[in-house]
């Protein structure tokens, strides 16, 4: 079979597993899970054989010591990926709720019901665990799913994978409803991209490049986000310790992460005071901020922003910094840049904390909080399989739920149309 | 400037206008949908006119007298056209909306709230009311719109377009957020389905052939539904008297649209009855009968069912017909050739009509009730701007609702990431 038959009848025997799998029972699909955390732990010596073998490959092409970090499983990270499965089985089943219900004029009673999306794929890149991960997010909402790692990462995918297929197979479940792509060939994603009789949604999760790569290649509609240019805007009202206590968690916390702050907006009425406030607090801290004019009036050390700092998701400890007139500053300034990631506004103001709400139209948007909680997990959706920056279908942080949609149920006794 | 430069200003203009359009009360925008209802019937007789230009064109190009009909307007027709509008401005506006609020274990407030797409892109054929109809639902749930209408009623078109455009203009607000692009040009198209950096969404409506052409060039999300091969499983406990009644509710009362019945499934436990009973129900009303052969048996005249019948939308009096042994038999057809649009089973079976509810994954899914309620309007949506066959964003037909997206908003009072 050629590359492209291969990757064809995976994803076609995935479509016919997802007909089972929509079926299961929330008690089945959640035993299944436990069952599963289980085999990952029994099988934990033969995983960490076989990754092994991609670090060797690894360190032979020269990975870096990072990406070998991420690469490398151990006892206690394969005890996470089992704790990770066990908290999605715990999570509430979205397959089967009805999210309203009423009735029309003629009796007929109307409403929607939460169903699986049928197949999900996933193109993920280096750590092992989106594979248990997915899979069992994937599962738990009545999807079956098609996987495909990266190639530096192929043994463990296969070896973890092979775990938690049998768990199906021990239940007489087609095991296609977790399904790997068990070749490296880069012509098994644009062929898996091609897939659109079979597979309803893509998922990247990776890299800028990697999104992109997939965007352009796909018939298949892509859920995605390139990167996140978050912005704070400090109001005229703000609590000076406050706002430096979010800017600083929000830039420092973690800054190689998508909702870390990358813009920070000052309100010009306190520029004067603020500006070298925060200025101090954060070099002091090793970050490298860069002004326009406005800011560098205030703090004449700051580095010149350029037309592309507005633009940089830095993803280190740099932040641009500029000041804008008043609130309809701020709000211009983000539409104009805003990565629709995550904003948040510190204020003391009602009315300018409810502007900011109802008008900056981005994934998440906040009032007086970081924007490192930007995470499904941190939100409150329970585990997260990837984040929205785009509007159709989800939009911000994507939780179980957003593996489903809604179909009409219609209840009648005979009614037909006059 | 070239066509491509034409149309990437409408999108960007519509894109700037769609930040005015997302903010504008409930208020304001039922009042210019009013006065926009009001400036069609004022100015009837210029859009008349310049539809008569539109007839006279098609004319000449030889369109049939269903199509020119379809492309006629007279003053009722206007006036059903401002109707229409003033029905829009009568429903919920679903901006604003806060459709779930929880607190975190830091005392954070997390909630989703609906926020408009952004700039919705409509192609569409001859039916100039479409132009008045999708402008109206965009801009009620605070969308700018970019239209593209067939070449036959260009001239319908503009005019309608120019007095609803005049509405904005007159309260100072944005009249790109209604654009419709007032050229021919097959181009046109094209380049429309390039602008994914201004459209958020494509939304065709038209015949099968159209929509193909746009998912197969559009590089923005498309919301689409190709045809409607609509199911009726009579189940062997059902009323023999109500499943004749939607059968041929179903079939006969407007064979022509998507949602009109195109294939029935019988239990073969009451075959020997029901095929030879709904057989001359139907052929008294000129339907013609394509069976499988257990059908046959006790329809002998009925014609053959080719494998091609199953896949048919037929949208005339025709309907093929099978005998399944079960209610797995009729899911498992309905798995396989169903187009996702509308199923319904006809039963007295409570346990029965609960698998059909909860098993068949189409867009709409009923009991004991004629397709012909699958419609937004007969759903209980208001206007309908669509339907969609694929499950992501929308699924089934859709409403104002599926015009918009949710943000998270997030309200707290200095929380940090620890």
């Amino acid at each position: 079979m050629t590359v492209a038959e291969k990757i064809r009848t995976i994803a076609a025997d995935a479509r016919q597993a997802s007909f089972a799998v929509a079926k299961l029972s929330s008690n089945v699909k959640n035993e299944l899970l436990m069952d599963m955390a289980m085999a990952l732990i029994n099988n934990a010596p033969h995983i960490i054989e076989e990754n092994r073998k991609d670090l060797a490959a690894g360190e032979k092409r020269g990975l870096s010591g990072a990406m070998l970090d991420r690469l490398m499983l151990d006892e206690a990270r394969i005890k996470g990926m089992a704790d990770a499965i066990r908290e999605v089985a715990a999570l509430p089943d979205p397959v089967g709720e009805v999210t309203g219900m009423w009735k029309r004029p003629n009796d007929l009673m109307v409403g929607k019901m939460r169903i699986p999306l049928g197949v999900i794929g996933i193109i993920y890149e280096s750590r092992p665990n989106v594979t248990s991960d997915a899979a069992a997010l994937c599962l738990k909402s009545g999807n079956a799913v098609v996987l495909r790692g990266g190639s530096e990462a192929i043994y463990s995918n296969v070896a973890i994978a092979r775990f938690l297929k049998e768990e199906l197979a021990k239940r007489d479940l087609p095991d296609a409803a977790i399904s790997l792509i068990p070749f490296v060939e880069r012509e098994g994603v644009t062929e898996m991209l091609k897939q659109e009789a079979f597979i309803d949604v893509i998922i990247p999760r990776g890299g800028e490049s990697l999104i992109r790569f997939v965007v352009e290649h796909s018939k298949i509609p892509v859920i995605k986000h390139y990167k996140g240019v978050c912005h704070i805007f400090v109001d005229a009202s703000a609590d000076f310790e406050m706002a430096r206590d979010i800017i600083i968690n929000a830039k420092t916390q973690r800054p190689g992460v998508c909702n870390a702050l990358e813009t920070l907006l000052i309100h010009r009425d306190i520029a004067e005071t603020f500006v070298p406030f925060i200025y101090t607090a954060l070099t002091a801290l090793d970050v490298e901020l860069r002004g326009d004019e406005a800011f560098r009036q205030f703090a004449p050390e700051a580095k010149v922003a350029t037309e592309e700092d507005w633009h940089a998701e830095y993803l280190e400890l740099i932040l641009s910094a500029g000041v804008v007139d008043d609130l309809d500053g701020a709000i211009d300034h983000i539409n104009r840049y805003s990565s629709l990631h995550t904003e948040s506004i510190i204020t003391k103001d009602y009315a300018n904390s409810q502007r900011f709400i109802r008008e900056v139209n981005s994934g998440v948007v906040m009032v007086n909080a970081s924007t490192r909680f930007s995470d499904g997990n941190q939100l409150g959706l329970g585990a997260e399989i990837g984040i929205s920056t785009t509007k159709l279908h989800s939009f911000g942080p994507m939780g179980l739920t957003d593996l489903t949609t809604t179909k009409f149920i219609v209840y009648g006794d005979g009614q037909v149309r006059p």
